[in-house]
């Protein structure tokens, strides 16, 4: 049986993987909607790539939709660093044909979410702004999430600051509100994604599967990979959102426990921190798994 | 030429009071609507308490809508020790019969203010959240607000914390977000609101006009009085909202000079002060009035 | 029965008014010392300064210390703009002859509350950082301080922030740790120091004594009152320090309540803010008058 | 040539074993003294406890000194879960005969490395209180330091809160302070100190040694790992201060790199926590080795 899911995203180059991952197990996944949110590269981007993937794999009837085009409180800090002016740099999409849905994202999260015959699992790989803002709006979706899986956060060191992750820092306050919100919440940190690498020989073997997408995934994450590479002297590039997307599909590779998680919104060095208990050394209880 | 207004408000006694003062000059306003939020008491109370108002003054016409039920990041803060527990304790309404608006009030703030023939002005009585969502949702409505009236903040001393305002207090992001849109925004902080003072002289005399609103009206800002009597030694209660709507309505009573306002949210003490620089000891450029 | 003093200062123009009012004081204030530490100007400058203003009216008995030059986490903010580069610009002093007391401040400070015969009162016209170090590293001096007056913080406005005095802001982690020593303190604030102003009239007064300290006082204050003047379009400059010393000399002069007074160290526009409770709002008892 | 070197600690069952680890090195180091400060338990246990170690090895030559009582700003919290109430639970020590140094430890630091004949390395086992108070009052003697060498803070997981180490923990404000100050730092974090761990058959070759120190070390390290097997799951307990030492012995056994550490003191969650930048996320210079 299918799980129902909704990818919330900020296209950018590992949420192309992650979406085409998706796609690619149709068995496993009833694709009810992709949400795009400002992040990566600015919202006009995101939703726009978010189309282009969609495409490239054929998949034309995924609605597609555009949120918030800005974080909470924080001005929007993008990674085009990493994944170029295009949020998709590496390869030559053409410009998207399918239309976007005109529904605002965050007004289809709340309605979709109450509409779905059973709780619906959600994969998010960007800042939390449309969750958090439709959380807050109507607090009653929360128990129609059967599962959020996050991309975001770190124990160790962070990726945009010494202490916090991307997509955590971007809009912190969005990312406190969802971790409070009593979720049934898996964080896949940093420190998981950094174990995941796009070895030349990894990008060999997609190359060599030699379909559309196989070879636009190829291409955009040579061209991602130089990033990591270079600070972090890696043979590649991070594939942070594919893990989210993995972990739903064999959460058998990977090894949870539950564990407290607060967002550090008011630090002079610390601001988007995801401090983390798995000791026990705070008496709060669990509110997530990583 | 009337003035286009959408009412935010969390009705407590002193909204109920500026929403018949904004409904006794018809010529001045079209009130194209009122919209609540969690805040003097729980969402479910202010939306019913909107609606006995609008009843009371026989205008079942007005729009009323609910909006968020909960501050964005802090847990909801009420003050029915102000209030009471109903909001509006000292007037014994009927349970309101018109019907509250089907569509959520922040949806209704952004299609209303996209839509309409020129920028309207809103008075805003209450915690920002409703705002501050429909303004990170689609940033693009602040150009169509003309004019926003916010009761809130304090230069002085504050009241839930010695350094916080309520309004401004209880949901602080939302505050920080609405005064960073660039909006054309009058605060009326309670520095003004303190000179404003139901004395027993002025409550005799809204008895004597005898009609139905003035006779709830008085009943309640009897009750409502014993709060700010016993705090501050005055005559009677601050009648707070109202100054918003008396500022539109005669601003020639007021004096506003530009100034600088930013909203902490992050101290040990502060949460929630409004920090208003009107002597330029920074070089912060005014982002509103006051 | 005179008053054992000690001056804790960072001349600093009016500082010095402060010193000469308790040096013409002699029946009222056995002047114990005068410590000096970073503030208005840096530490070579104040405790100079110090020196020169004790030679000019002829009491080069005073022992005057230099402490702390530096604040104990921020970057040292002077005042320049205020007080002139030499902290006392506007009359030209000789250099000091008198020599400065080798011990350093702060231990001079230890042993000589601890010896006392009787507790000390304490008039603190700077920066805390003096004192705080001295109570972190001796908290049993608490109990030798008859009365700390300080000169610092506000109400409303801020001078050097819009929500901070200069005096608090130059040292907030100091502020708040003499604030929380248990002392019989009495802040003067800028809310009180803002009505002591020199107008034209008044330093004529002050110029016809002819004394050579009046002299000297009037000379700085006329250089002093453009700062105020400009800024505030007062008459003249505020006497902020000596309010000090008259509320020791003159306490019927100041109506005094008991509050609760907390110093943020820790907000994005609140740091050095002293926040104060006169209404109750808190449940916090009162740990200063004001 | 033995280095000069001043240990400042608050004993405490590991900084028992540094003490001894560094005494038992006479060729290694030139022990100028102990400095002791409320932490781990009370000062007075903390300088109590200093002697006893002192005296158990023979050394009663070694001066020892009391420091500051308190951290700065935050009310001290203490580690008597992990060390005993009397801060060396496990073995009874007689009370120590020798004297205390009378002057203050802040005092003596001072004085004793601006009169050192050639700069000095200080091995710090504590909160930083000494420390920061000694370099606010007398900047200078950073340039006296030869080498500090710090045991506290984290990369990853806390021990006392989530996010902060217990040394720094205590006293942020003072390790704010001594981090900023330019020194020669390396910092000895728990991701180093947990892999230094007391395992049972380490224990036995401690015992077998039968000596005075070696039996007291053993029968108070039994007791002590017991918190860590507990918590951690490990075979003992953590050797965190004595890899100070250990490292100026020998440094060949560590790998180190320059790195950025900012301590965080505003945070939610984070108050404590020492930040670092080991991968140039920021662009912040290097001021510690780890």
């Amino acid at each position: 049986m299918s799980v129902p899911l909704i990818i919330d995203c900020d296209p950018g180059v590992d949420d192309a993987i992650a979406i085409w991952l998706a796609l690619a197990s149709p068995d496993a996944f009833d694709l009810l909607g992709i949400t795009t949110v400002a992040g990566n590269v600015p919202l006009a981007l995101t939703q726009a790539n978010a189309r282009k993937i969609c495409e490239r794999a054929g998949r034309t009837d995924v609605p597609v939709l555009a949120g918030c085009p800005r974080p909470l409180l924080r001005a929007l800090v993008t990674a085009d660093d990493v994944h170029g002016a295009t949020g998709l740099d590496g390869y030559p999409f053409p410009e998207p044909q399918m239309p976007l849905v005109s529904l605002h994202a965050v007004e289809w999260l709340v309605s979709t979410l109450l509409a779905a015959e059973s709780p619906v699992t959600i994969a998010a790989l960007a800042p939390l702004t449309n969750l958090a803002v439709a959380l807050t709006m109507a607090p009653e979706i929360g128990d129609r999430i059967e599962h959020l899986v996050v991309m975001g956060g770190a124990e160790g060191a962070g990726n945009i600051t010494p202490a916090a992750e991307f997509n955590i820092y971007v809009d912190p306050h969005a990312a406190a509100i969802v971790m409070a919100a009593g979720l049934n919440l898996t964080l896949v940190t940093l420190d998981v994604t950094h174990t995941v690498i796009t070895t030349p020989a990894r990008l060999e073997r997609l190359r060599a599967i030699a379909s559309p997408v196989a070879e636009a995934a190829a291409a955009l994450l040579e061209h991602y990979g130089a990033f990591d590479r270079q600070r972090y002297d890696t043979p590649g590039g991070f594939l942070h959102d594919p893990c989210t997307i993995a972990y739903l599909l064999a959460p058998e590779l990977f090894r949870t426990t539950p564990a407290w998680c607060g967002v550090e919104t008011a630090g002079d060095f610390t601001q988007g921190k995801t401090v983390i208990d798995r000791y026990g050394v705070s008496d709060r209880a669990a509110n997530i798994q990583l």
